[in-house]
């Protein structure tokens, strides 16, 4: 019997609205490197989605590769870029930042969030050349732990940015289940007035692979696609990414992976803590942690698949993660278990 | 009514084996990044044919993404790589190994190929600090231009990189149709003994996208995945390129796919040279070029897709590329309209 | 009248016996980039105070350049370095070893050291490809805030280095006040066995510019002058530097100048704290931290000349640097003063 | 008795009136990294020699250093550079450039200097995304082989640049005989007019060492210094280069030392000539280059210092380079001895 899987949102090849689509256009002949029909349709519905025209949308393999080519296109050489110290760019990139010349400069991390308060103070004092220019902030939206940016905090982010003269960027691979959280007071359309560039991702949200990036500033979209080239990101088959986003922004597909999502995470939540059970992070979202007892952990990884978070001597912390293709019957077997 | 495609082998979604086996993995659950069991089906399948099983087997997105990891992590900081001017990596893919921080000593180009005496001069000539040393060679099999090696071309190119102290590296996006061409001596197993890594290309062989890439020398091998992810080439859903290779060496598939795309440009290519059209180069492969008067090339492109090559103020050299899915059909609307 | 200068240890052209010795090479002829005998000879002399004679001596112009050439020859393209939060090339190198690829993991900065518990503990967490892998740890010897390593501390280093297989690199841009401070139980000879690679700096110990760079470990000497010519770091007139450190190694004046410095920094200190004035670090070199109230830093300003470190509403920390051309009258005016 | 120097324009300390104008700064108290009085002097003297005021002059320690920290400055990070094949960025700066992340266009070398309808031809071929951008050219005046760009050259040049949207860079380590030769129709007031940032070099102009970067073009100014410091080019005693060029152009030393140099050369070349002894290239400056029989070269070698430029089975050809520091009696040494 395989184990009932928690461990992350993107264990299954995708949708199966998504596959449809995709056998549907498997007869057709597209043009290379993302110029198809399938591309531009996919585009045009997720500007129509945004209730936005003037910004460039450029379809990517996965989110490293989005934040790579996305950061090394808004900094200057000699410019660095602010995140939070948990920041997936700062640890589990493997410094692929670095590895493009920036320097990534870590602010305390406020449950998964950057405060713009910690980014004002940075920004204030870098006066000299000795100390690395800041060109840019980057943030997710959700966060690496499920937190979720409100909108005041987002355009308090903006404010200081734009002050500053510097760039916003939102790293939404779980974009999704941000928006569609309980009490989220953010709507697709206001991404585009709360940052320079972001992007929504499929991979994790019920699509096979592929992020869509939103350019919104018109200072980051020359040639863009020749960075993506350089990058190795530019798909020869770009229509397979297209197909994702075009099959999931049609009939709001993308919303609904979301909110089931969410809705499975939160009823495990609740009744994890009926039960008493420790969480750590208070995460609206599809990604949850707790604390258990590490002889219970290791009871559970016999029938169940998840990502140890941080270990310790008694106790160790799991993270529990929730996906379009969690059933009831997955969450009732686990809060058994547990 | 739509166009009859010649314009190069990655136009369509993906061969109908393919398709299959990837709607038979569909509703499993996959751990990520490539440590999953499709990933390990597919490296093994890879390792039989290959008969040699002291290799690593790396699943990628795409060509120009293989190149730079693979090249990055096999040259020190300050070495370079020699490639033919009209190589890949010199021309197409937007300075992405440059990017990475490695100049390319370009060699002239015989037919598309590198010629083992002028890399040995050029290795010979590098004596001081102030030109850059060679670390690498980089060669297509089949070359850009339809072109192929044979194996004492490439014994020959191995033995002067071996005794200089320096890599071969084989680009094999296209390696299915250099294998499977008329008068080839060369196979599968031989590739391992003729080079320290080479990849095997899906994107461009029927597959959805993604490139096999084989590490056979030992120094290459460690740490190859933190390259990778640092570049942004680690893929989420690492199970979909697995898949690819999984079905593509399932009952001889990849072969046989580049054989039609051979015997469909072959065929082709006879008829073509019976009309006395002229051929600007002598492919053996699935690539043919040939020169026609602009007013002709104006004409065909209303009802065929393909690329034009080189531009003259009469003449123009058009590619025209076979592949999985050219239909004699097509062939014989082509010969009509020339 | 010109102020009297406590701002830093570079603020002078050179030491009297040094501008004594270019004066006698201005009538020779020597062959370009360091390959003369004027940097043959100084090397020769380094090798002697080391009692090492299997290490390769480079010449460089600065600091900074030192520290990301040497890192970047060190480190493979996948590869981080390790530094104390306070280290030089995390703070005050404008994010130049991040240009050439390389992230730095910080780690608490133990009055400007490194721990060795720090340091395995982090090596220790790294073992998934989404986390860079630490190549290196860089220290320096004394460290930016003036304090100093005992030779206990960096054997400790140098163990977790070598059990971990990577690398300690020491920054000497000051190591001549470390060597000679007051208690220290460390010999210039050491240095080869605590270490894979260090430098001693003559640009802040009365050379006019440069600084010597001894590669210890045989895995780092291989190409470093294509390195060096790399990243703009051979100078054509390799013998200016070279005359720096034969200057400077020629009856002993190196470790002179850096004791002069060290004792006229420990007469202003003692002094100092008989006053009751703060010392914010007990610095046993050249280098020393004091906090004073705004105003009276205000009024020091018109006759001295120093870096203000910290600024707060009410008190200031200053640094106040002796060199080999701070004189007694100096310290008595600046006492007075306080 | 050593040997008569012909080897390059680098092999002497420094002319005698700059040592004796370092030996009068030698008691002095300066500002670190070119913050400095002599550096802002320094400056002054440099823009009214180009009588315009309007651009910013940094000093920096080498020519290979200028050159990639100006390009690196200079590129967005998807862009290349053009320069001939003969080009000192391309041959013998060790892949510098490309360590920066940009790839270099050689064009073809028309004795040594760039044909403004090359370039015009390049830009016009570079139509997508594949073939990397251009972003500025680079040349050298005096080029790597002596000859010089007439005043109409540089304004074809500047002009394709312009009409391009690219910028045009000069490397001016040898900018002095370029100058002062015969027949030469530019002046250093010319400069400014005729690219977007050049400099003049010390190094081999009679100074210890040093560049004076002149930025013309007030896109490339912003945060140039934050640019030197992050590629080790901010020296901290950076008023040791600032005082070469305080000297220099104290005067019109630098013209003088030029002057000499060309003087010393075309009189060889002249009498070389009426020997018969073949000149490949027709240079007008300091740097001659003959062609000679390989016992010629042996014999030579014993009492003259000069390098080898191109080795054949039978003939040598050598290059003869001379300096401020070059006698007549040198030159007669050497006519006797051919």
């Amino acid at each position: 019997m395989s184990k009932v899987y928690f461990k992350n949102d993107y264990s299954e090849l995708a949708a199966p609205e998504v596959l449809a689509y995709m056998a549907k256009i498997s007869n057709g002949h597209y043009n290379g490197y993302g110029l198809d029909e399938i591309c531009e349709s996919a585009a045009d519905r997720i500007k129509k989605e945004l209730k936005y025209d003037n910004c460039d949308v450029h379809f990517m393999g996965g989110g490293t590769q989005t934040n790579l080519v996305m950061l090394d296109q808004i900094l200057r050489s000699y410019e660095a870029v602010a995140a939070v110290s948990t920041g997936h760019i700062n640890v589990h990139e493997s410094g692929s930042i670095e590895r493009t010349g920036h320097k990534i400069e870590a602010l305390p991390s406020h449950n998964g969030k950057m405060c713009a308060a910690d980014l004002e103070d940075l920004l204030r004092h870098r006066t000299d050349e000795h100390m690395v220019k800041i060109g840019a902030a980057y943030i997710s939206q959700s966060t690496e732990t499920g937190t979720v940016y409100s909108k005041k905090e987002l355009q308090e982010l903006k404010r200081v940015c734009s002050d500053n003269g510097i760039y916003l960027f939102i790293d939404g691979a779980r974009l999704g289940v941000a928006l569609m959280c309980d009490g989220s007071d953010l709507k697709m359309s206001d991404m585009p007035y709360l940052c320079d560039a972001f992007y929504i991702g499929a991979t994790k949200n019920g699509g096979m692979l592929g992020e869509a990036l939103v350019i919104v500033n018109d200072d980051l979209k020359p040639h863009f696609r020749n960075a993506m080239k350089q990058h190795g990101a530019l798909l020869a088959k770009g229509f397979v990414v297209g197909a994702q986003f075009d099959a999931l922004f049609t009939d709001g597909l993308y919303y609904r992976l979301a909110e089931h999502s969410n809705t499975m995470a939160l009823n495990l939540k609740k009744k994890m803590q009926e039960k008493g059970i420790e969480l750590t992070i208070d995460s609206p979202t599809n990604q949850q942690f707790i604390r258990l007892p590490n002889e219970k952990v290791k009871e559970l990884e016999n029938n169940f698949a998840f990502e140890i978070w941080e270990d310790g001597p008694e106790y160790t912390v799991i993270r529990l993660v929730c996906s379009w293709a969690t059933r009831e019957e997955d969450i009732d077997k686990l809060l058994k278990a547990l």
